[in-house]
């Protein structure tokens, strides 16, 4: 049973409506490029690489969703599309990632049917690429585990978040598969409860251990020895390997370095950002209070009462044991400089 | 404006059902005291000392609620009433200490009536002894802040979870009293949200200022010193003052000392327990995983997903800067011993 976030089918992107989840499964159907950047804005799709190629898709959408009398008209709707889909999620490194590729490739070509077969070829690529990417990554990954192991994630690194089997959770699927897990701790993962929706979701279906814990028992199951590793995703990594993460990641960091506990930051290498020299310079988006202060439409706290909801925190590089990323597993010091990003040939 | 968990009235026990507000202020009435233990089990009332208080009042309940043909008769009732009372909880040491003194109480006397005169003031004095040990508690614990503190507590250790007053929040009151209180950081406190529910519904009644936060947004703003101080309350405390406590307590105790941000228990001396050597002698209530999984009825995870839920965790004494009493300010090494106990005259 292979989970996706999306699949693309007759000029349709279907995505699966992961604010439903675990409850309905349920696809929303973007049949031009304006309907994708809703969905994006409006989390339908969410997490960096899965936005990413959904946006791809987007672009090749506006495409095809009408006629142009000339490539030089289709550019001109493309530019506008960029414009709009770009925008549908600020902090989204992919996403900006994503659209100037399909950019690039939508130039120099002699007729709109070339123009429309090169974006359907470049979104399908960018869509493999970042499968193979997690694929390597879970390799990787899995090595560092010698021993079946209890390991802890928090939000949702998975499948769901990416073109296909994930990130964090491409390394529990990887090290599942080759016997190393005994059980995943799953954080529940307050506002959003991604953890409790996505993540559970993901590994119920793949019938891989777990418990679900509210994020606060995570402190004390690691201090009975109940947690051998934690494995979490990344949203955008710093020039120094300072990583920002879902909300929770930070505190997650520290007690896993208090209990001595290895803690493990799964990504592409396209969220390393060289242009960011440190933690402190990553942008931490500010959610509304109401999503602290509802939960499935119920409201939790007094109505005078108003919440703080930073989306993301930063955890310094000196709390990460390890970076994994396609391109293999990085140690502090981490030195992900521009020469660094050349080599891979991923990032501009 | 009082807040109170409950009252007694012509021998009634009103107790505000904890698990309806904010949104619901109604109050469950306990004539017998089955229904006052089956209100402890099911949570109407929560809080070590409140539920000390009103299991007091059950006892006493248990002496008027039907009659009796002798004291002998009068005492088997009692009996029963105690071990169904004490069973209610499990972890916190209050109810086991309140029926105790009930029990006492109801020793040696020459008819039915005299021991319900007895036990009907001994509830009372339990409950007025807890609101000026609250007070007390509260006086101590404002003169830890030198200047106007952001605090960050945890759960309810507020009017609500006491006879009156609270004892981290009497804390948080006294200092707000004497200027001493910037914000309060609530944590919302999964996964019963007593945070939200109730802590945050004591600040709003007494305008208190405060922001909700998701548990696992403490380390986050601990990093950025927006937090001078944790208050939090106890279940229990052992002879070398490792303290049981509602879950996530141990992970704010382990992030406080990261940050070097003091950290400050506050319970009456009654939460004492010398006959317990250290934290990993505490027993540790395990709730239904239901309370994880569902929140306002609604599921949030997979039906195939089981959820752990220790209701506490302990805190190591080496965490905890200082355990505030109402007998004074107590800094490490904690030396909680029968001596110490009988000083107090409170404790057996």
């Amino acid at each position: 049973m292979t989970t996706r976030a999306f699949y693309f089918k007759n000029n349709a992107l279907y995505l699966l409506d992961q604010r439903l989840l675990p409850s309905r499964l349920k696809y929303v159907v973007c049949r031009d490029y304006a309907a994708t950047a809703k969905a994006i804005k409006d989390m339908v799709v969410r997490g960096a690489p899965a936005i990413g190629c959904a946006a791809a898709y987007g672009y090749y959408l506006a495409s095809v969703e009408k006629e142009f009398v000339s490539p030089a008209a289709l550019a001109k709707h493309l530019a506008r599309a960029a414009e709009i889909l770009k925008a549908a999620r600020p902090t989204a490194v992919n996403l900006g990632w994503a659209v100037d590729r399909m950019s690039r490739a939508a130039r120099d070509h002699s007729s709109v049917d070339a123009v429309r077969r090169r974006l359907l070829a470049e979104a399908s690529a960018i869509y493999k690429e970042d499968e193979a990417m997690n694929k390597r990554i879970g390799g990787f990954g899995a090595r560092l585990f010698l021993r079946k192991s209890n390991i802890l994630t928090h939000c949702n690194a998975g499948a769901l978040a990416t073109a296909a089997y994930g990130t964090a959770l491409g390394i529990i699927r990887s090290a599942f598969r080759a016997g190393k897990i005994k059980r995943v701790y799953v954080d529940e993962t307050r506002p959003y409860l991604q953890g409790a929706r996505l993540t559970a979701w993901e590994l119920s279906r793949e019938k891989i251990p777990h418990f679900l814990i509210a994020d606060n028992m995570a402190g004390h199951f690691m201090s009975r020895g109940d947690v051998d590793a934690v494995v979490v995703g990344a949203d955008r990594i710093a020039r120094n390997g300072d990583t920002a993460n879902k909300i929770g990641t930070y505190s997650l960091a520290v007690l896993a370095a208090y209990h001595r506990i290895p803690f493990y930051v799964a990504a592409p290498s396209s969220t390393i950002d060289p242009s960011t020299k440190d933690g402190s310079l990553i942008p931490i988006e500010q959610r509304s209070a109401d999503e602290v202060t509802q939960i499935c439409g119920c409201r939790i706290a007094p109505r005078e009462t108003t919440a703080l909801h930073p989306a993301f925190d930063v955890t310094p590089w000196k709390l990460i044991t390890a970076i994994v990323t396609e391109r293999g597993v990085f140690r502090p010091t981490y030195k992900f400089n521009r020469e660094f990003s050349r080599k891979g040939g991923r990032l501009k």
